[in-house]
């Protein structure tokens, strides 16, 4: 197990208090008659995950030279994007969760309509937050539209929900490799990567360094996500700290039903050094090499 | 009763057409492996309604001297945001609601689950069409950005999203006139604004044009609400061709309760008055005045 130089786990903190003083900025709670939902849409989006999505977001923007700053308002909406997905996932009608992230899930507290309305709420704000003012001017209209039309289809039919969309289809069932793969390139994998894209994008990053990012992403994504499955298996419940949108429920132990745990942890490795390996497209990689190793080796 | 003439009634058709033809091409079907929420969203946004606020995107940029083409993929977008909203509405822990349009809902036809899917899909897609690259080859990156943002304002929390929370909030108690009026403008209005605005926007119209339509829509919006509840006290049960997305269930009847018909039948006529006396601002508006007539001394 590796952890965190000291550094870096600093410099994660400090990209997690900035995403939230920005998040708690896009939605605010002052002088609306109708509160409740955007008291539900804060309780779900602030306070709490390590906000892997919206580092990755700053931090690939900062080492294509732009300032994060600038990638603000995409770290939140992508935040934004993912608080609305787990709302619209706890729901009764879908895994019928109570907790997440060690407290009640958004309908417990507020109830089924308001935590549905809540989601869309989000989801709705990621684009008014991409799209707004504050976000064009600091990235110009070219690129507020290129990063606003990346987040909508990573979010859309063709990522995250097609992955949410597969994983309703096989409802428990192990599927096989191919499909495994699929669903966690879409469900999951779809907003890492973006993420990583969106950092480059803000920054006007050339289309070889976009693709670099973009496969680090994909690569670390899956690696993640094995490792997840393993955690699992070895009887390491994850509830804290859990960052990165897996199934409590069903398909969590997937990978080693399939392929069994010395090839999971054979393709943890693999997978972590070609995502490390593509940054070499970037300089100054040290935190994020540090940051997927500290992923897919954590025990919990 | 005004009914349209033959002439505005193709012209409304044409539109319609038109709109369900392209709605269909940015839903696509073909190549999926997940295609039942896919089917889901088209059984939900195709072959339904009179698409009044597509045909007010596609008219408003006429009549603002755009081309009809330019403005389509924005009214397949603002049409996805109707019906995605449709879709959560009906949902058991809204307005659990089993028929709409004639048809059964969507979650009684996929089940709850794919439907909650299928509305984050429509949702997200609405935005996904707005950006996309076919859109903003047709009105160009800055008008793109303006339409998207505009439209992202009017769906979200302070437009439609905002009109159902208060709604929830009343859940069947009869609310004042002013937050009756403000439910109303969000709920229903917020969408119909923004319509308006975006075909004027598309085109590329002055600001003294785009706030004449969307005063316009605002009066328009609220008339036809009030003659909506005026048609549910008169008896008028309504359920096929209905136009606007008004509340089947609770506040159907509020306006004659708060105001009494007498009132009623008064404010209607003034808000008509008022609607087509911002039109004043367009030349060629007779479709528009015809159609607002029609709709707000419709009799189902």
């Amino acid at each position: 197990m590796q952890v965190l130089s000291m550094k870096h786990k600093e410099r994660l903190a400090a990209y997690a208090n900035r995403i939230e003083e920005e998040l708690s900025h896009f939605l605010p709670l002052e002088g609306l008659p109708q509160q409740e939902v955007m008291e539900a849409m804060r309780y779900s989006a602030l306070g709490g995950g390590k906000r892997l999505r919206g580092a990755f977001v700053l931090e690939f923007c900062r080492i294509s030279g732009g300032s994060v700053e600038a990638a603000l308002p995409y770290a939140c909406a992508i935040e934004m994007i993912h608080a609305y997905s787990l709302i619209h996932d706890d729901l009764p009608c879908m895994d019928d969760d109570e907790l997440r992230r060690g407290k009640p899930c958004c309908h417990k507290v507020y109830g089924e309509a308001t935590a549905l309305l809540a989601g869309d709420g989000l989801l709705n704000r990621a684009f008014e937050t991409a799209l707004s003012e504050e976000a064009v001017d600091r990235v110009g209209e070219a690129r507020a539209l290129r990063l606003s039309r990346e987040l909508a289809g990573a979010a859309g039919y063709y990522g995250m929900i097609g992955g949410q969309c597969i994983d309703l289809a096989y409802d428990g069932r192990v599927p096989d490799r191919a499909t495994l793969d699929r669903l966690i390139a879409l469900k999951t994998g779809a907003l890492i990567r973006v993420a990583c894209r969106m950092g480059c994008i803000a920054a006007g990053a050339e289309a070889a360094q976009i693709t670099a990012a973009d496969t680090f992403a994909a690569k670390l994504g899956q690696a993640f996500q094995i490792r997840d499955d393993m955690l699992d298996v070895e009887g390491d419940t994850v509830t804290l700290g859990k960052a990165v949108h897996a199934d409590e429920k069903q398909g969590k132990s997937t990978y080693p039903a399939l392929l069994g745990m010395e090839t999971c942890r054979a393709e943890v490795a693999r997978l972590t050094e070609e995502a490390n390996a593509a940054l070499s497209a970037f300089s100054d990689t040290a935190f994020l090499e540090d940051l997927a190793l500290a992923l897919v080796t954590r025990m919990n």
